[in-house]
């Protein structure tokens, strides 16, 4: 079965993407510890980023890369953390997280609500990192 | 002024080293999350992880890899977890955390304390699987 991300990437879920190519997607977590919480992914549905062959890796994170300096142009924070825990979702996501303390990534903290207009705006600051 | 990180590549400062190449060194965290926390550095002092040249972040990412693969053969977890987060050191660390639960990645939540003979015998685990 398709995972969540493949179904983003294919267009069957609805999502706020803000960048991709033709082997990543980076797209806004619908449920975000902070506004402006990332997802990058590569397009391959592969489970473990270990696993992952050492030039894709490279790619991914090259890709990621940009993401971050775009959001980093555009969100207010004082950097942007790295994470990639990989315990629900089979499927390989880096999060990017626009960060000002360490609570700003901690993952057992519940995670924002933000409507739909609100994701939108957000995505769209984003994208003018680009 | 070197960072802790450069001291303990210059042999300044004590520490458990899983693997090191000429521009890359893997060490035990001594204010581990859990048992087998690794960071990985690069030698050269750069502040922030997204203002790496593209391909000396590829390379470190790579080698951050390698170390995962050694990690996942030797340490009982789910998946090695990664975190960037550098709001303290700044000198780019990829921390590398033994996961079982999300929780054990949540870095405002109490350190664990070892001995340095329980960090010896863990990086003697992890080495072991190279």
């Amino acid at each position: 079965m398709a995972s969540i991300f493949t179904k983003i990437i294919n267009r069957e879920i609805p999502s706020q993407i803000i960048a991709e190519d033709d082997r990543h997607i980076a797209f806004l977590d619908i449920m975000p510890l902070v506004k402006g919480h990332v997802l990058v992914v590569p397009k391959e549905e592969v489970n473990y980023i270990f696993d992952m062959e050492p030039m894709a890796l490279a790619d991914l994170q090259i890709f990621a890369q940009k993401v971050a300096k775009a959001m980093d142009k555009t969100i207010k924070c004082t950097r942007i953390g790295v994470a990639v825990i990989g315990l629900e979702v089979p499927h390989v996501h880096i999060h990017l997280v626009p960060l000002k303390t360490m609570d700003d990534i901690n993952f057992t903290r519940p995670k924002l609500k933000l409507t739909g207009e609100e994701l939108a705006e957000i995505a769209d600051q984003i994208r003018a990192g680009f």
